[in-house]
């Protein structure tokens, strides 16, 4: 265990923000899908930050439940307006094109064109992101306010995919621990130019990543960092790891909308009370923030393959600005714009004290449990008592008090509202007096 | 199983209405008490809506720690005033003679007479509502209002009633269903000229006999409707039927005060989270009505006698405006004027949405726990994924990962703030698509 | 137990205030320490009141974690300043002597005194309230005022103290009930001039003790009081009790901070939920007290030592204006100007309260569970119902439905909401109509 938990504050802030903006810009333009040449392309560059292991899954592979996809990949998409202008151009923004859109070519009437048109009416100036993953069709995402304008006559529509046989890649690394016990963070990387519910995921994961890995060495359990397409790609990385997890796990986060300047969410994992909870939920009450959600399985990300009834893994989702409540989310105001770098560098600070909060979370139990210790001759207390203590021996009479056996440091955090930090910090001190042993 | 969660609504509110009207006049102006004429005559007036088997007790038999007492029959009852005028007159008003009264003519004094008064001083228009079932005595109520006038002089008293060896009669129905698991449903015929807190009761009961008989053949669970006079009529009921309730109860409810257009009031059983609890709480919750108040063993109506401790049955009570909180409850003012009779067509309709919880409470498991199952391909669910989705869909996912054959139906709507109709229809779906077996 | 509830209510408040204002008075001046003349003086004056067997420890001798200290006496000590003034006159405050201050004599510069000085400056007419027990050192305590005005020059000193091998005392009360089970109340005794966290504490006992006297005989449980010297006192008193205590004892009380007519304060066991606690919060109920706290081994009196995890006892503590709370804490200003002598006699009445809710404290077993039984005939109820139930009828029925060999008294007082006074009385006379049998 590292020798102190400001170890686990990530160094210099700015630079790491400027790090994960600069990765930002890169990833942005790809036009990433469950599977495809962006999608590797995308996690090539990842692998600038975090090197992975990558385990492939063929198209036509049985998975669970699912059968893996073939791969799609798009070239081109436009669409020809009978005044000869270009719209719904795909080069200028992938979302344009519906995702795993078959290819076409061909002249179509406007009544005809608009089977194959989403808008969003309710934000007339927003492209939708809307995908076809296991239909076969065609379509275009356009704003209300270009669909509106929309004149009669002939439209020269060009959709120019493919769909073809190729591999689902699972992006791996791991950073070894001391034990067994495994904590897993997971992110997805399939979306297109999406930002918040995109790439505010595989960023915040890797430098994550980068950070915990400077610990190594010193860490208890063992960190395990999948990124991968949504659903299909947990799926399909359960089929293979889902048991081992299930016995290795002790908490595990699913990283997502996690890219703004918002408050901290946190949503519960399906067993409520697990050591994920626990650890982030000192966290939120520690940062004073009060969002905090139950596990719902209708709406979210891969949480919901984590947490499926037969392997129930005790992963939770510490989130920003979260799906579904800020209304750019599945829209091409989903943008830059309103990322905050900052806030990210600040993010994988979050998961780093939360991974503290599980790495210090001894459970003691004193030698001396019959009336208070001395605490004098030990060193461990001033010896003029008066009217100012100071939050440390505040502390330590908690920690004497409840070191039990039965008592861990979280425990005793949300019975006397000290932080983990001084928890940490005094129990240390008590065990090097000899006071404490560890269960 | 119904086919639809809709057959557990009434088809026609405003009929039902009309029809509980009806019965409310024929049966409104006879004097029943725990026995005697008017309270078989009022049963047999039933009987045309819920064809009753009777249970029948002679005086003198002992039920439990009681024993049943005479019939008490009134022909007349009044005092002639030392002007002449005829007051408390039985036939003007059945309230006017404490119930149980003993028979008496003669003369008295003012002063004696007012022995035998019984007022409200706090509502002095109202005639109070008294018996004496187990003293012997005589008495008549009256308004404050009359009784502040009553003038000096010799009062000519005729109570024409008689105490004699009788019956005390239970009605019973039933409905059978495909197990002999049973739900009770229980309401009192033992109040003379009262509404609310007479009448809406032994009505609600016996139309909800008339709507769910409709479902006959296709319930699963047997119901046991049962009109009796209230406490001597639960505990003689009780002393032949109670070991078998406490065998094969798994809900029940006391009906009584239904009779408004009030906010309905659940009062909770004894063992606080039967499953009566939790289907009627479910039925509050989604009707967003807030009134749910504890078991209290104190004031109440039968549910004390079901909810004894070596009985504790699982019985709760729906109501709608309670005991003790309106104020006409047990005086004159408590009649026709303060009813509903839409209100109580729409309280059958709560009684059997309630039992449509139960019905439909199923406990599903996953075929295919393992990660979410793919959908589309069973076509449960639309291949476009966009930013609307429908209540259903949301549903489902639920479903889905709750069904690990712990979480009934109930459960899962309590988790999901789903209702049950949709909790049920989609459940269904799910389960003809061969991904769920029942528990 | 008594044959009523009111027994345990003080007789004569006003003579009761007064009988402890006078024993304040006597108290008072004395320089109290863990250890010394003062402080067997006090216990001995403790004795008019409530007769002692003592414990004795000698200095040296190991108790648990902490070996007896030396005795400390303190003859004179004060300051001669430049001026020739006398200041930090011990004799006019024996606040303004550091506890346990080692002897000095010797002159010393401004600069010098200072190291030796103590004041709140938050509170500048205030002389804090030091003690140095286990670091050997010598101090003044003076008002920050007093501090600011002192000149350069030379400063004589005095402090005619001595530390000697002496011996602890513990002063330990019983008074016998018919069997063995235990409720202790403990206080301390070590402070000097201090009123409400000094002598409110042991007078509040020992008064206690007094009026609890008069009921010896009828008594189920048998009390044990003491009163030790903080902390050091606990511990020795543990050493030698502790596992008869962990054995014996069903509740306890720390008596603290309970001088003043402010509102009062539970203080919960470690146990949390243990039979003092409830006890005490259906006093806190029924006296409409809201203020209650969790166990908080941090800061507090003894509960701390009896608290602690090895012996986990079920000690809270009833108070009324806590430490920290009130700003004249551990200063001079904590003096007879905010105590509060009926406030002492009524905190008398309120441990006597707590008391009666555990003597009384009865698990029923109802005789005729099955059903409500008659009550008319065994002379229990009214034979006339009407609208106007009196608080015992009520309480009857809440009994009746509880008595079910699982429900305690306090259980259901908190269930119902009646009064202890009430269920207790109601209580008996069920049980001598045959109805109850006592678990």
């Amino acid at each position: 265990m590292p020798a102190s938990t400001l170890e686990f504050i990530p160094k210099d802030r700015i630079q790491l923000a400027q790090d994960i903006e600069n990765y930002f810009d890169k990833l942005w333009p790809l036009n990433r899908s469950l599977m495809g040449t962006d999608y590797r392309r995308s996690l090539d560059i990842l692998n600038e930050v975090m090197p992975t292991n990558n385990l492939e899954f063929r198209t036509g592979e049985k998975v669970l439940d699912w059968t893996v996809p073939n791969e799609w990949n798009a070239r081109d998409a436009y669409i020809i307006a009978p005044n000869g202008k270009k719209i719904a151009n795909f080069k200028d923004n992938n979302l344009h094109l519906v995702g795993y859109s078959i290819p076409f070519r061909g002249k179509l009437a406007l009544a005809e064109l608009k089977e194959h048109l989403y808008t969003l009416p309710s934000q007339p100036d927003a492209i939708p992101y809307i995908t076809s993953y296991y239909k076969e069709r065609w379509g275009f995402c356009i704003s209300q306010r270009e669909y509106d304008g929309l004149e009669e006559g002939e439209y020269d529509v060009v959709v120019d995919t493919s769909l073809e046989p190729g591999k689902l890649v699972v992006g791996e690394a791991r950073i070894k621990g001391q034990t067994n016990r495994e904590i897993l963070v997971s992110s997805y990387l399939c979306h297109p130019s999406l930002a918040n519910n995109e790439l505010s995921g595989p960023l915040v994961l890797s430098f994550l990543y980068k950070e915990l890995k400077k610990l190594e060495g010193q860490l208890q359990y063992t960190y395990r960092f999948v990124v991968i397409p949504e659903t299909i790609g947990a799926v399909a990385y359960l089929s293979k790891r889902g048991f081992e997890l299930k016995d290795k796990l002790v908490a595990g986060y699913q990283i997502t909308c996690i890219g703004d300047a918002g408050e901290f969410t946190y949503k519960h994992s399906r067993q409520h009370d697990s050591l994920a909870d626990r650890a982030a939920l000192q966290f939120m009450s520690e940062k004073k923030q009060s969002q905090v959600i139950p596990f719902n399985p209708a709406i979210g990300s891969d949480e919901r393959q984590w947490c499926s009834p037969g392997f129930n893994l005790p992963v939770g989702s510490l989130m920003r600005t979260m799906y579904t409540v800020y209304p750019e989310y599945h829209t091409s105001l989903d943008n830059k714009s309103i990322m905050s770098f900052t806030g990210m560098a600040d993010a994988v600070g979050a998961y780093l004290e939360i991974f503290r909060n599980i790495e210090c979370n001894i459970t003691y139990l004193s030698t001396e449990p019959y009336g208070e210790p001395q605490l004098g001759p030990r060193g461990l207390f001033s010896s003029v008592s008066d009217k100012n203590r100071e939050e440390d021996e505040l502390a330590m009479w908690w920690l004497l008090n409840y070191a039990d056996g039965k008592h861990d440091l979280l425990a005793i955090a949300k019975l006397s509202g000290h932080s983990m930090d001084s928890l940490v910090r005094v129990g240390r001190r008590i065990k090097e007096s000899g006071l404490f042993v560890e269960v």
